[in-house]
């Protein structure tokens, strides 16, 4: 289905368009948006969420109870206790994130909250029962590779950590810049990865960049810095074979530095969004000391829940998963080949082809990321905000636009698409006949 | 089913008997006591939880989804959102907690998480979105009626947060103290409170003791006061018609200092003790800042689970609460008679008979809690730790013993209880015998 007849492109890249052919083709595109805009739609790329079909692969997860509430370890799961969550949750977060389950504690259904309260324990009470602590020293700060997840920003930014950017490259965050910043600067606490399928440019991290971070704690000039790894797409895989994330788990064995990493996944996007379980992995003296920070704040996590989740999942994960990836694959192809038929020979923008996660990153010409959004949003296209995906909402070049592509429909998918190209192209034909005027 | 054969008590209080009798009665005692030393029991009356035939009173929330995961205002539940809960849950808040469900944000599994969260967010940002904070002038500090309830402190203590003892009386905190102390130390933020069913004392305050605390706020000297209402026995009674509690919500309407009274609720003693759902009541400004403060560490409650509860709950709490009570109140019956047969007519203890909660308290001649709960644990009972129930775990008496009798089976309730006695008369006896020698 589609809402608009767009016009074919020109020949070549729109740069090399002669004034007056500018002019024919911004005229044809703003025809287009006039019809568009008299449709009033109501279109949505901004939810990183899972569709209806997708949660629905996990309706399941209600009858695995039947009445026996007994843990695989002897534990009522309906009455109170077990901080790090019950034995099978927490091989369930092996399965899911490639760590032993000794390694695991099993939470509640927010993966960001065992994030914030790494981070408050971190700033207040220090990681692992000593006397370190993140606020000691003055102003702590994180390295945030951009553009990155704007839910980590605002979470740092409330705990009241300042953030300096560094490069995200195809294989994951600049280190050179990392390393230079870290190593005679003890207020630069750690940094925040998205190592696999990162939010929102798609990349995975290289075997490089893997052991890079796990060696950073031992090249950083504070004692008490912490590689956040929140994997969250660890197996939300859209190909197969599944491309391998080297584990960090490891390789932070094999360089010492164990201690300094933090490790976070969920079920958020493998059963209910908003009910599923979450996971840290660590060594355990950051465990022991969350366990007790934990013990301040609540009695034990919702292990019925977890019961619920290991009966249905264990030993099961990836097959899971490939039903996820068939509903979402064809999502995929629909913003891949909108934006290669419109955009591509052009040359007015580039963006990534993931081969799994929740995001397409679209970069246009700088400049233009906040007019695109703003002219998608004033024809009934709601966008992520240009911004959103840097700290402080801050895109320097103002040309990231984040692309969501699992919540809609298909056919909500291809018009917004559409219409997403049509804007790309109207702002950018105005941008260049500008130039040239 | 009894364990020992405990003698009877000679008449008369015991301070009263002469050394003679004392010294006869301590060596019977004693010999009881080797008895019970030489049976290697292991009971226990320090769990406040529910037991499992309770909680198997709501193993129907499994029944509740059925494919249906729609809550009554359209959301799907299984996805992110709703900070502030789903309507139905909210309903379920007025229910039990008797504040409309406009002024309830529904939470997790977690009551006490909810209340860390208040504290930290008074603490560092302020509850209603101004300048005002805990932190601002110097160290802050709490009113601690004693005794109270052992996780409120170490929350408190946690945060950095002082406590300043005051007393409990039978119709809840003495509010002449709070008054005095609160006239004019702008450092005293606020004041915990247990309303209904106090843990441990077992008080319900008084209409008076209500209406004081509603008011309290005005006559503080700081200007971000906050009486923290953690109504957790709401509807947890043993009698009926069930005692009636004031509604502090009505008061603070009335006495103008909505925006001072925080209340907590939960159905972790309705339903499954670490898989219910919590809740907050209070004014909009601080539903508000805790909207947002809450919105950076989650995206949203379980809303599963609040679904499960609100249609397994709503429009019959007090149904289901009277199969709480018609299992709760044959324990708490053991608890009565054996600590008036063996205690009563020798005058070395007090203790309340309480019409609804979880526990009871029991005071002993001062001097003698941690010597009891030590001789209990030496013959395999285990006791609340002698001065948990007062800030920094110091019972300035020495005389407070927690009884928790929900846990326990009947039978076993009624060997610990007798072993308990026991363990009261041999130190009473020894106590006098040291005071006449």
């Amino acid at each position: 289905m589609s809402l608009i007849n767009v016009p074919a492109n020109p020949p070549g890249p729109m740069r090399e368009f002669d004034l007056q052919t500018l002019q024919a083709l911004e005229k044809e595109l703003q025809r287009d948006f006039d019809l568009v805009a008299a449709n009033k739609l109501a279109l949505n790329l901004s939810r990183g969420k899972p569709a209806a079909d997708q949660v629905s692969l996990s309706n399941g997860l209600e009858d695995t109870i039947n009445g026996h509430y007994t843990s695989a370890d002897g534990i009522d799961t309906r009455n109170y206790g077990e901080i790090r969550g019950i034995s099978e949750a927490r091989l369930l977060g092996q399965e899911i994130m490639g760590v032993p389950a000794s390694n695991i504690l099993a939470g509640g259904n927010s993966s960001l909250f065992l994030m914030h309260t790494v981070i408050s324990l971190a700033m207040h009470k220090g990681l692992w029962g000593d006397a370190r602590n993140w606020r000691e020293q003055g102003s702590p700060k994180l390295l945030t590779p951009v553009p990155g997840y704007d839910r980590h920003y605002a979470l740092t930014e409330s705990l009241g950590i300042d953030m300096i950017n560094i490069d995200m490259t195809d294989t994951g965050p600049n280190l050179d810049q990392a390393r230079s910043l870290i190593a005679h600067d003890p207020s630069i606490k750690g940094i925040w990865c998205v190592p696999k399928y990162s939010n929102p440019t798609g990349c995975i991290y290289s075997d490089e960049t893997v052991k890079g971070l796990a060696e950073l704690a031992n090249e950083a000039a504070a004692d008490d810095f912490v590689v956040l790894w929140d994997n969250a797409y660890a197996v939300h895989d859209l190909v197969e074979p599944a491309p391998k994330l080297a584990s960090i788990f490891e390789l932070a064995q094999a360089a010492g530095s164990a201690n300094h990493i933090v490790q976070f996944g969920s079920t958020s996007k493998i059963t209910f969004a908003g009910a599923g379980i979450a996971f840290i992995a660590s060594a355990e003296p950051v465990l022991k000391a969350l366990e007790n920070h934990l013990s301040f704040m609540m009695i034990g996590p919702d292990k019925v829940n977890q019961l619920r989740h290991s009966r249905f999942l264990n030993g099961r994960v990836t097959e899971h998963m490939q039903a996820h990836a068939s509903l979402l694959k064809p999502k995929f192809a629909i913003v891949a080949k909108v934006l290669a038929e419109e955009l591509a020979s052009l040359d007015i923008a580039t963006w990534n082809d993931p081969a799994g996660g929740y995001f397409v990153s679209l970069n246009l010409i700088p400049g233009l990321a906040k007019n695109v959004v703003g002219m998608a949003a004033s024809v009934g296209l709601t966008l992520t905000p240009a911004g959103a995906p840097f700290p402080y909402g801050i895109d320097p070049n103002d040309q990231n636009v984040r692309i969501a592509p699992t919540f809609a429909t298909p056919e909500e998918l291809l018009s917004a698409m559409q219409i997403l190209a049509l804007c790309v192209k109207l702002a950018s034909v105005r941008k260049f006949i500008t130039n040239k005027a």
